[in-house]
């Protein structure tokens, strides 16, 4: 007999759908070692093939659309049409990657030929091209129940790279995962490959997250969530006889920077903008802008006036879960309590898990009696700090790494040594606006310095699959022994470096 | 005062050269500051200026290449020969990083334009590229005095990289290290580019590589050897407040296959081989065949026969210092008592640290009774293990990770399955060849599974490079705020991909 857990409807409290059954120890470690089974099988497909899954599989999500706007909706209470903008987020970058493996952009062959007269000694015949690393464990965040969730980017590039992934649900919205799960195993199943390439395990108990980061057949653990959690499963992952890489995104502050002259001209509009950013999704992004540094100045004083009068009205949905809604309400009661923080506060949400928006403003020099003000709190708030600019560069230089950071300035500004600073603790630097919202596209970059990301590496756009590879050189192979990506004849008809030029031809 | 050491001649046991004064922590503290310090500075230099930075320290010290090759046979009893070409290796390595860096190879800018039709929601312009990590720290490994030492390819591609390095000499070579640094720093000032940028630590205290390791500047590490000291170093940067990835290369077994076919074909001249390989440089190499699998058939005991033959008569150049020659004769000592594992010896070196290259052979049903037979044992030996054919797949799975494997088959046989298995072990697989003798080349991967290595990443080839880098992107910056390489005009003139398209000129 399983034990059983249900979702809970942030506005009202109430029960959503079914009781799920948890997933025991002996059905996890079951999944993943089918998973295991059948991964070479999944890492032998043809782009073509690879391309055509993630396909079918965004196609079959998006068939769902609007059930699963609906459902999401119910269990995180975001409203319809921001999760269905999720829903086609979703799909779209499941496209994005099945675009990239198409052309074996996923492969990167490098193919150097035997050369006699190579220095310092003779050159064998050497061809490189990346390999999947076997099974993932991917973990769904409670904030984007479909595009960081069971087929969001950590599973769309962990399956693009041709990992299995086993995905933990978040019990968050756990109907919501359960509805995409099927889509995608209805995919798999309809393109003729094995469905144990992706599982869904459900459940409350915490003893999952060590399953999933401790199980041997497990190579990569792909991670958005809390700092504790993604701490725990790093020390999980480095204490295994066989360490593996933990790609975990844990929060960030995303310090906005406004300097006197931006402000000077525009503090009114800046500063609903900056509002609006800081309570958007209410204000559960790890991209909000957790930290405002306005200078004390008079421009600065009236940006703080005008969020005191923007918020007043400002109402946000609940926030996603019990726990989120009662760990935001302790930090802020516990930051409110002093005297040298002015607290700035909109309309209560009464409803279910409601909340009222809150910011702080302090000065820079109080900062460093307060140590909740430079965490993340996951909610409707944000911390404004007053600082002379001249102390700018230091509060940017103070910072710990961050996913991202925003400069507001003129074009007659010289904040050169201040971008060089962010440069150095943010994954993303934005120029005149926020850094809610994340392109997925090539260039993208979603990840940044300790302890914002745990690597050097996006979890958003292209370049999170190379996540979920490694490179494997053969030397001397015949052709047929080679991984067809290699093979003169290019069967694939894909791009590859050849003797230091790109070419999609076949080898002579 | 300051406490010094000397090195010694591990063909005589005698001191080379004067007594060297060991760093202490206050003068490792400051070098780690003054690299920080000038960090920006390097990292502003344009690829011409890379580029042309490290042409000049290939031709410093290849200028020396005679005194180097002089004092470094002195200090590690490597023939001269060899480390002639090792100096030979060192330079081509630093010029191959030129021409990559020259190119701006290292930057991999990808640019994506603004689009206000993208979906789900209108693109910002995105500028990414790769920028170094800031100080890193290295440590020359014993077997290479120039090719993985001071100036071997952890920190030509971490300067290439646009990283300041502070480099830990090895006690064993330190004057070939002084004289490398020297070349290196004239290189350097000679740029016009501050000395900072490049330091070398002496000393024997285990303590400096605890410095090196903790030093709140410190954002890399670069490690070639033992697994004890690879696996502290990864410990330490790990319980650091901000952890910092450590690229160790920590040794590997490298284990040779030989099918039945390809033994009945040519048994006598592939023991020949392979025991040449196994001595090569006393094996003293990563790549050292350190697992030799053979069928229990007449030919695998033709091979062992041949083995026993040739090896009675070879003497190999003695050890790099009393530590390997002691450990490697504890092991082999203990390895020989045991009455199943038979022990082919060839000749003894008697001067300084030699020793007798030794082979052993074993039943593979045995191994299991003995874990030092699965252990690297530094120094002239190797394993030949006997197994049915049958039991190939099972002996490649129960491997754990190494850098290179090879496989010894005719065209007719049928290994799919032990590629496919050493593929998930190893990062670079050798068909009918060894896996001593490494090319430096764009396709080389020199890395592989723990506890071969700590990261899926290569130490050798041009790859090596991209572990000293992070990407950062910039969201709708002012052109002339942005670093040059993703400025509109391209003023470096490389190859961008832009839009998704390869381009190297200008944006208008």
């Amino acid at each position: 007999m399983s034990k059983t857990f249900t979702a809970l409807n942030p506005a009202t409290g109430q029960s959503v759908g079914e009781s799920i059954p948890e997933h025991s120890f002996e059905e996890v470690s079951a999944a993943i070692k089918a998973a295991d089974k059948i991964k070479d099988k999944f890492a032998a497909t043809s782009p073509a093939q690879r391309a055509a899954l993630l396909n079918a599989i965004a196609d079959s999500i998006e068939a769902k659309k609007d059930e699963l706007a609906q459902i999401s909706n119910l269990e995180t209470a975001l409203p319809i049409p921001r999760v269905t903008g999720e829903v086609m987020r979703t799909v779209i970058q499941i496209r994005a990657f099945a675009d990239l493996v198409k052309t074996g952009g996923h492969l990167l062959p490098i193919i150097d030929l035997a050369d006699p007269n190579y220095q310092p000694v003779a050159r064998p015949d050497l061809r490189k091209s990346q390999q999947p690393l076997g099974v993932v464990s991917i973990f769904a965040a409670s904030n984007f129940p479909l595009a960081f969730s069971v087929a969001g980017g950590d599973s769309a590039s962990a399956l693009a790279a041709g990992c299995p992934v086993v995905v933990k649900a978040h019990p968050s919205h756990p109907n919501t995962c359960q509805m995409v799960y099927h889509a995608v195993v209805k995919a798999i199943t309809e393109q003729g490959l094995p469905k144990e390439i992706f599982t869904l395990v459900q459940g409350v108990n915490p003893e999952i997250t060590h399953w999933l980061a401790k199980a041997p057949e497990v190579s990569a653990i792909g991670f958005t969530g809390s700092g504790m959690v993604g701490k725990l499963l790093i020390k999980l992952a480095q204490e295994r006889p066989i360490p593996i890489p933990v790609y975990a995104e844990m929060g960030s502050l995303n310090p906005v920077f406004f300097t006197p002259a931006v402000l000077a001209e525009k503090s009114e509009e800046l500063a609903k903008a900056a509002l609006e950013s800081a309570l958007l999704g209410s204000g559960q992004f790890c991209t909000k802008p957790g930290i405002i540094v306005v200078p004390n100045d008079a421009a600065g004083d009236k940006f703080i006036a005008s969020v005191q009068s923007y918020i007043a009205d400002q109402k946000v949905p609940p926030l996603l879960n019990k726990g989120i809604a009662s760990r935001f309400t302790d930090a802020i009661s516990l930051i409110s309590k002093a005297k040298s923080i002015k607290v700035l506060t909109g309309t209560t949400n009464s409803d279910g898990f409601g909340v009222t928006p809150t910011i702080f403003v302090v000065d820079w020099a109080e900062v460093k009696n307060h140590d909740a003000l430079l965490e993340e709190h996951f909610g409707p708030t944000s911390v404004i700090i007053r600082a002379p600019y001249d102390q700018f560069l230091t509060i940017a230089k103070s910072m710990s790494g961050q996913l991202a950071s925003a400069i507001h300035a003129t074009a007659a500004d010289n904040v050169k040594e201040l971008v060089t600073a962010l440069t150095q603790k943010a994954g993303r630097l934005i120029w005149n606006g926020f850094p809610t919202s994340v392109s997925v596209t090539a260039a993208q970059n979603h990840g940044g310095q300790w302890p914002a990301s745990s690597s050097h590496t996006t979890s958003v756009g292209l370049d999170a699959l190379f996540r979920f590879v490694r490179p494997v050189v053969y030397q001397n192979f015949p052709d047929h022994q080679l991984p067809a990506e290699l093979q003169n004849a290019n069967p694939y008809g894909i791009e590859r470096v050849v003797n230091g030029v790109r070419s999609n031809k076949q080898i002579n």
